[in-house]
């Protein structure tokens, strides 16, 4: 049995029985962590870290798609690190996963450069200053860049990475071309685009998008992900996403 | 009456009655053209300049769409310029429409630095050297970056622009990285973004972006746009833009 502390609460993540811990009061995860999971790809025997980790949603969902492979979630709020290490004992995931509290900004040297074969990150998605702001300190560090850019989180990630390793981030449309630039900074080729529609008609809300490091890749702008129909019950894909 | 050449044809644009005289054996426009007429807004009596402008198919269809306002077309080839003249006199535009034979790379310097209030350009598409290129000079330049590159378009159109003039082309997906990157070089602020697929589940093939210049504009990406339905009809907003 896992004891849950104030505020927390545990979820079931509708996947080989796994559940997950999430504390009311801070940031939960959404569809985004969902969506990345599913196009973030592992292969058996990979090492793969996820940055700005959280509950450690994504490398649980990871590891129930994909399975073998290890898995580290790197968070920088010790509490919310140490809860995620709860959820991933609660799963019998200790073997698989490694929840490692630190601060992204130093990933590569703590864990060594070229050291992962694939990396996945669901960043705050709000330059700092911009929007309005949480007064929660560590809810205004989930959703804004307090604490790491999106520079800083393409550098590392790109330091992460063996040659011809993959990264797979979500963020918004808004960002692209700074994300374009800096992964081309970072040595990081673009090779699939996806947007992510509410629903047909509408502009984009998020961007799922994946790169190679160290090689050129012919980027590719895959068919959109439409959320929802217009009835507003989720489309058959997203629908095949959640359930596949 | 207007005098035809060899292996050219009259094509309807379907539009306020308008022709346009076509060489069978020069590059013929497509589906890109009629699109990029449609994505790109001209407001009365503004001064629209069409880069590689070809047959004359862009500055015809903008003008009817959006009526007064006056349009330059620059075409680098001699007698692919002539004959969009005859177009547009044809049509009768000649107060309005106005095709120059000259380069894009030298256009800033020949119509002026900041002389209009928008541009449009369906470029070549292709890198010089990748991919077949047609043994035809004429239409190996209409496919190829023979004779200007990606990057001296968007160079000469931000020069040619207004602050706050607003850039409009079309091109493909695979080169969307250099495209935001000249722009932001050039000063020119992407806001749209556009991807056309041929069908659902399909990977884009197409991209339509706008931009501004000197101005700060945060990116949205639209509702894609669909071509065909799973029949090989058109879809009915494909049909809305050649009809409206």
């Amino acid at each position: 049995m896992t004891l849950l502390k104030q505020n927390e609460r545990i979820d079931d993540l509708q996947r080989k029985g796994y559940r997950l811990i999430q504390n009311r009061k801070q940031f939960c995860f959404g569809i985004d962590a969902v969506l990345l999971s599913w196009f973030a790809k592992a292969w058996p025997g990979e090492r793969v870290i996820d940055l700005c980790s959280g509950s450690g949603v994504i490398p649980i969902l990871m590891e129930a798609r994909y399975g073998e492979g290890t898995y580290v979630g790197l968070e920088l709020n010790g509490e919310v690190c140490e809860m995620a290490s709860r959820s991933v004992e609660m799963n019998g995931l200790a073997g698989r996963i490694r929840m490692v509290n630190g601060d992204v900004r130093t990933a590569a040297a703590f864990f060594g450069k070229e050291s992962f074969d694939a990396v996945t990150v669901n960043p705050p998605y709000m330059p700092k200053g911009k929007g309005l702001v949480n007064p929660d300190p560590a809810l205004a560090a989930a959703k804004h860049e307090v604490f790491c850019t999106l520079e800083d989180v393409i550098t590392e990630a790109a330091a992460l990475l063996k040659v011809g390793g993959r990264f797979y981030m979500v963020h918004r449309p808004a960002r692209l071309k700074g994300i374009l630039e800096q992964m081309d900074v970072c040595g990081l080729s673009p090779e699939t685009l996806t947007f992510v529609h509410s629903s047909a008609g509408k502009d984009a809300v998020l961007l799922l998008v994946s790169g190679v490091k160290g090689r050129k890749a012919l980027m590719k702008i895959t068919a959109p992900l439409f959320v929802y129909n217009e009835d507003g019950s989720y489309t058959a894909e997203v629908r095949r996403i959640y359930d596949e």
